[in-house]
Order: structure tokens, then C-alpha cells, then sequence
């Protein structure tokens, strides 16, 4: 069945994920619950050991691995806690007598997934992370793809997932890794594969992309290929809370020497004389700042280009920029005008790193105009007084198209992991603005309807049973 | 924006499409389900004058258009009442005090939806059919492709949604339509174009689906391409019931000249001496058969190709041929071994007509390796007694991964219109098993959740406002 071109390591690693699928489904939700909790137990019991390793492969700060750490422990136990209330499998149950029907409905897993580690976050988008966690959670085998930046920190993880399976008698191919580049796109190409999930850049994604549509049987890709998460600054908002605004902005663009998918990495700045001490005020924290050591040379070297590719540009000024440190991130802040932003689509392109581009506008009509012209994003931002937010009610309406967040006097920066969370967004910001990777609603990437008509009791999975042996909310129709 | 080789009918319905997007998405839930309550209305007055037009176009019997009809008329009140009860946008509301957090989501609607209309069902999956009442319910303008096998029928009822969105107060362009196989793919490659919904053949929508992945931003194709819906007979039903099986079996097999895309196109039956008599029950049922006249001359030609193609086969039998009369369809029943099945993959592809193949299995293991070896369905179906289905446990669990619906005793015909129904699959049943056509889960192939953060009260959809001015049930979180 698999491609003769796929390497052994890959074909043994999916092959017994695939075994695995068929016992891993039939576990009750109790005994995947038990599963879930003893990852998050493991990792927590090994992350004294783990998070030096981590801090030496990634570069991050040693208060931001604690804090991610336990980020991801805890979403995994809310994925836990989500199996044990149950309702997410969305039962549908319609039984009429007259016409006889009975006809029942529920998500069921998809098969093996393939999840591509991210850089940027070592424990909460890599191994444990929320695509492992909610594939797991779903019921579908993992095979996992190590990002290259961690592979110490990649296998001590995986560790833990495998010490979990084998202490809560889960099939031991429930989770397994692979490789190298290569490895990678064989399993996009893996006939028993069904799904993946990545975070990354825009070309990876989009290869993986291609590559899954062009499959003899398609499958879905879940790419968060990142995005430049605009923020528009609002006239009245700009004049009573310049400062304070130009503050948490560039804290949030420098946070982590940028390196967030929602990092705010485009200003979108009113016609006012006021714009002129925001943007003062925001060159003048930037040209104060340090930046920091990436995370990793490849990540640095993309940053410098990206930062020179602007720099360069005859349309943009630079405005500041930070310390100039050997091996370290210089935070830069340029400046165009919106003739030029909407004049050149490379100007939306995605520095990732502690850059910004602020946009100057002549007239609310332009500032329309370049929320129109914007690509799919994450999230996108208005700063407003009731006013400004009255008086521009149709922006948001023009940006609900374009992004999965919208956030009013925030910055985008620290993404909740909640049932309520949207963190996707229309293409490029993610190959599927259908789905979110964070917030427990990540499950669905993962699964399908599955509707049973005229099964008896026996046959039916315990979601569907009449007596509701799992006790989970349900929907019922035709009583 | 448009590209410039689209022409300008498709150009001109997508901007138009495109501008009433904006003022469509604004329109209460209670405006939208005047709208479409209209559009059932309008149809209904119009039955009496569009039915004996589409019986000309179809060659479909007069009782089936009626029956048509009302199904019809009867989904579209089925989704004006999703809209009033209105949970469907499924808000989500996270709001807590430490730390303050307030993040709320629901479905919003994707923009401009392009709808092919299929040849087979003239009024329930064409102008206004599943995909464009579903889209319309979301809030998505639509553009609609007409089928060219009843283009009278489509300008009849295309013109019912055009009096109920004047009467309603809509956009004018919430639903406007183009012709020809050109317009078609222009529509799929057109930039403002941002999903596609289609019932038809595997070639068609492969083709829509293969154009839509590779454009600049690539949109979700929801083509639903039939599938064989194999039929598992178990050895005690057989035993028991093979008489009634048959019978029932061979209906749904003839059923409208076996122009259904849940037509049972494969029949799977145990190594037992009864397998020959219920064989020989099918044979003579279809033996003294009569064909109908097709829905197209194109789909006649298909059908006899494809019974030719069998005919010819080497590891195939024809069993029982029906009726031979010019322009008419005539029945097939086919049959062959497990090992030939499993040998060749052809012996798969869809006959679409009224024709079936019967494949004969030596154990209980080769009956498991068909299961396993099948593509995507629509449908699967087991037909055993108690013991039978305690036995064969495994054969669930392996359809429960090729199939969108699962059957017990029962023939795939006839798909109910509920929310507990998947109308879908695996590919290449569809090209994309997340989703259904049929039901009221269709809604959600056009819309993506949109996540608002820290929105004070007045800049909130209704949905998501604290007093609840809609009245809809909710799941709130965080307090």
C-alpha cells in the first residue's frame, strides 16, 4: 500500500500508527482522559530535567520555558477535561416512529495524523503540543515530525508521551517520531496518512500544502503559516492615549524578540498631527531597546533579510532601531505611506522577528482601503474610543473577513487557550479558516460526522446509546 | 482584482455577488428567514407551472418531480427554522475577571459561494437546492451554474428566489447565475469566489476541486461524487430473510432508473449454499425488470459503457440482464469473486444507473479484505441478524472509516433531511468527509468561526451581546 519512494523509518513509523488506530479507537473517553493526564504528569515530573536542555536548543529565556511548560500541561489536561465532559463529539439523535427513523449522528477520528513540530514554541506547538494533543484527544494516532531546532528537548518529550502510554496501556505506536526534512514530506505522502497539522512559515506550509492536494486521495493540511496581524490605530484613541498605546504595541512587536505568529507587525496610523508623537513615541521605545538571540541561526539570517529588503525599499523609511548586538535581533521600525503599502504586496510579507512597518493615512477612505486590500490574518486590531469606533463601525466589518481574532484595544500577543479561542485565519494566515490550533475546538481538524441509521442499542457506540451510558449533553430531535 | 481571463457574465454575477455580500451579511437572522421562507413560497405557487417543464427536461415520472418538490420546499423551511432557533452559529462566550479576559466566537459567513447544480435531482440539489439554501442560510451571496440538463427549470425557479429576495427587501445579487461549462470554471478560478459546492460525477468535481486548490489563494471545494454504497449480506440474515433482502435490495438498486448517488451498487455476500438463492432472487427480480429513460442521453451513453465495460470483463459475470427497449436504461446484475474484486480496482468505479455487482466472497477474511480495500462512500450497509452482527463486530469499525453513513437492515436510498444526517464521506466519495450536503450541517461548508476579543457591547453581532437579544442558546464559560 505505501508509495515504494518512502523511506523505511517512515513507512514502519505509519504502518504502526495505523495498526495502532484500530485499538487506540475502540479506548473508552475514561481511558483517554487517564492518557492525557499522565503526558501532562510526565512532562511535569521531567521538565526540571527538560527545560535546560530546551533553554540551550531554542535560546528562550528560562521564565518563558517555565511558563510555556506549564502552558502546555495545562492544555493538556483541559483537552482531558473536554473527553470527560464529552458533548464535544456533537451527538445528533433523531428517532420518529412515524415514519419509522432512527437515524443517529457523532464525530468519529480520522485516522493517523502527521504533526510537524514548530520552532518558536518548543513544548506548546511541538511534540505535546496542541496538534499532538488534539489529535490524541480525537482518538487518531500521531506520527510526529521533530522540528530541528530541539531534538533533545523533542526526544525527552516524546519520552514522556511513551512512558504515558505504556503506564495507561495505550498501543505503544500511539505516538511516534521521525526526522529530517525528507521524512517530512514522505509522510504528507504517506497512502495511510489522513491529516496534518503545522506551524511554521508560509513556504513551508504551503509545500506541505501542494503536496497533500496533489495525493491521489487528498487530505486536509492545517497549516498556521503566521501573519502581520495589522493593527489600526483610530483618531480620537490616538489623541487621548498615544502614548500609552505606542507602550503596550511595541512591547507586544518586541515580546520574545518577535518571534509570535501574532506578533503585531503592521500600524495602520490616522491623518492627524497626533500620529506624528505616536510614531515619536513608538521610534523613540524601539531605539531605546535590545533585541535578543533568535531562535535559531536560520530564523536570524531571514530576519536580516527580511529587514534589509525594507530598508531598501525606495517607499519606506526606517524610523529606529534598537541595539545592534553580534548574534542578536535588532528591533527595526519603518514607515510608509498608504500609497506605497497598496502599491506593493511585498510590503504585507511577514518579517518574523522584532520589526514593524507603520502606514501613514491621508483619509479614512485609505485606511478602508488598506484594511480592504489586506491578506487573511490571525488576528487583526483596532484601537478606538467609542467614538472613532462608531464612527468607523464598517472596518470591522471589513476585517471579520479577513482574520480569525479580532481584538479592540488589546494587543494580539497571548493567545488564550479557550473553547472560545479562534486561532486561524483565511489563506495565507492558514491553509483552512474553517479550523483554529488553539483552544479546544483544535479537535475538530481531526475528526468527521458519522451518522448510523437503524443500528440496534448494542451496536451503536456508547455517545449514541439510548441510555446515554456516558452521560454527555446531546442533541435530540423528532420526540 | 478578477483575473482577466474570466468573461464578463461570470465577472459581472461575482462582483455583484460580491458588493451584495457586504449588505447580505448585515441582515438580521429573522430578515434571512423571510427570505427564504419566501423562496419556499414562491416555489410552491410556481410547482403547478415549473413540473410539467422539468418532466420534459428530466424524463423524470410526474409523482417523483411532486415528491421533489415538497422535499424541496420543505429543506428550505427546515433552514429558515435552524435560523430562528439560531443556536447554529454556535457562540461561544469566555468571560472572566482574573484576569480579565473576554473572548466570545461564532460562524460567520465566508462571501461569495459558487453552486453547481446537479443533473439528478432538478429542484433538490439544483438552483434551489441543499447547497445554495445552505449557503444562503449561512449569509453567502450565491452565484449558481446551472445544470444544462433542465435550463428551463433553473430560469423557472431562479426566478422564485429572485421575486422573494425583492419581496424580502434583499440584495437583488444574493443570488444571480451563469451557463456553460466555461462560465463554470472561470466562477471556480474567480478571486472573489470563496467556496464551491457541487453534486455530480467524479471527473467533474475532481476537476472543480483540482482548480480551486491550485489558485493564488485556494478555496474548499465540497463536491459530492457518488460512490458504489456496498452492501455487506451476513450469513444468517441471508439464511432468514435472503427472500426480503432481495427484494428490497434490487428495489433501491432500480429506484428511479438507479439515478441516485446512494444507489447500492455493490452487494457482498457469504460462502453459503443460501448466497446462491438469494443470488437467483436478484437475478429473476432484474431479469423481469423493465429500465426507465435516463435524465440525459450523456448519462445513457455513460451507463452503457459502463455495463459494457463490465460485460467484457473477464473475471465478470452477467447474471441477469432486464428489459431491452430503445432509450431506455436496461437493468444489469452483475457478478463476481472476491479475488477479482480485490485484484482489480476498476471493479469499484461507480456504474451510475441501474446496475450492480455482486461480489462472492470464500470467508469470512476476504469479506473483511473487500471492507478494507474499498475507497470513500457515501453509504455502507450491513444486512445480519443479532448474532450476525455480533460476529462480524470488526466489519463496523473498518466501514466506519469508508463511509459518511452506516446502515443496519435497511437499503441507502431515500436520505432524510435532518440534522443527525451525513450526506458525505471519505474521498472520492466526496472531497471532503468533514462536511455534509444533506441536512442542516450543511450550513457549516460556508461559514468560519470568528473569535472577538474585548469588543465592548455595542460593537458585538448579536449573537454574542450579553443580553442575548436573540434569544439563543449559548455555551458560556469562565463564570
Amino acid at each position: 500500500m505505501p508509495a515504494t519512494n518512502i523511506s523505511l523509518p517512515v513507512n514502519d513509523a505509519v504502518a504502526s500508527a495505523h495498526s495502532a488506530f484500530s485499538e487506540y479507537k475502540k479506548t473508552s473517553p475514561a481511558q483517554k482522559v487517564l492518557f492525557l493526564q499522565a503526558i501532562a504528569a510526565e512532562i511535569t515530573a521531567a521538565g526540571p530535567a527538560i527545560i535546560p536542555v530546551t533553554q540551550k536548543e531554542s535560546n528562550l529565556p528560562l521564565p518563558r520555558l517555565e511558563g510555556e511548560l506549564i502552558r502546555t500541561t495545562k492544555q493538556i489536561n483541559l483537552f482531558a477535561d473536554l473527553l470527560k465532559e464529552g458533548s464535544w463529539v456533537r451527538a445528533v439523535i433523531d428517532v420518529k416512529e412515524n415514519p419509522a427513523t432512527d437515524i443517529r449522528q457523532m464525530q468519529v477520528p480520522f485516522g493517523v495524523v502527521a504533526v510537524f513540530g514548530a520552532s518558536n514554541f518548543p513544548f506548546a506547538f511541538s511534540v505535546a503540543g496542541g496538534d499532538t494533543i488534539s489529535a490524541l484527544a480525537a482518538g487518531c494516532p500521531v506520527v510526529h515530525k521533530a522540528h530541528p531546532a530541539h531534538p533533545e528537548t523533542a526526544a525527552m518529550i516524546a519520552a514522556c508521551i511513551h512512558r504515558a502510554a505504556e503506564k495507561t496501556g495505550m498501543p505503544p505506536a500511539v505516538f511516534t517520531t521521525v526526522e529530517g526534512f525528507e521524512a517530512g514530506m514522505q509522510l504528507v505522502n504517506h497512502p495511510l496518512v489522513s491529516a496534518v497539522a503545522f506551524t511554521g512559515s508560509f513556504r513551508g506550509g504551503k509545500a506541505l500544502y501542494d503536496a497533500a492536494v496533489k495525493r491521489e486521495k487528498p487530505i486536509p493540511v492545517y497549516a498556521e503559516m503566521g501573519s502581520v496581524n495589522p493593527v489600526f490605530i483610530l483618531p480620537h484613541a490616538l489623541q487621548q492615549n498615544g502614548y500609552d498605546i505606542a507602550s503596550k504595541l511595541v512591547a507586544s512587536n518586541l515580546l520574545g524578540t518577535g518571534q509570535f505568529c501574532t506578533n503585531p507587525g503592521i500600524v495602520v496610523m490616522p491623518p492627524l498631527h497626533d500620529a506624528k508623537s505616536f510614531l515619536d513615541t513608538s521610534a523613540q521605545i524601539i531605539g531605546s531597546s535590545k533585541g535578543g538571540v533568535m531562535l535559531t541561526s536560520g530564523i536570524h539570517e531571514a530576519y536580516k533579510t527580511g529587514v534589509q529588503k525594507f530598508g531598501e525599499h525606495k517607499g519606506v523609511t526606517v524610523k529606529a532601531t534598537g541595539a545592534i548586538e553580534e548574534e542578536k535581533a535588532t528591533p527595526h521600525l519603518f514607515v510608509t505611506t498608504a500609497d506605497e503599502f497598496l502599491n506593493d504586496e511585498h510590503l504585507q510579507e511577514e518579517v518574523f522577528g522584532p520589526s514593524s512597518l507603520f502606514v501613514e493615512t491621508d483619509d479614512k477612505a485609505a485606511l478602508y482601503n488598506i484594511a480592504s486590500a489586506l491578506h487573511g490574518q490571525l488576528t487583526a486590531t483596532i484601537w478606538g474610543t467609542e467614538e472613532d469606533l462608531k464612527e468607523y463601525a464598517d472596518l470591522i466589518t471589513i476585517l471579520e473577513d479577513k482574520a480569525g481574532r479580532l481584538l479592540i484595544n488589546g494587543v494580539p500577543t497571548g493567545v488564550e487557550v479557550t473553547a472560545a479561542m479562534v486561532h486561524g485565519g483565511p489563506y495565507p494566515a492558514t491553509t483552512d479558516s474553517r479550523t483554529t490550533s488553539v483552544g479546544t475546538d483544535a479537535i475538530y481538524r481531526f475528526t468527521r460526522p458519522v451518522c448510523y441509521q437503524n443500528f440496534p442499542q448494542f451496536l451503536l457506540p456508547d455517545a449514541l446509546k439510548d441510555e446515554n451510558p456516558l452521560g454527555i449533553v446531546r442533541k435530540s430531535l423528532g420526540h
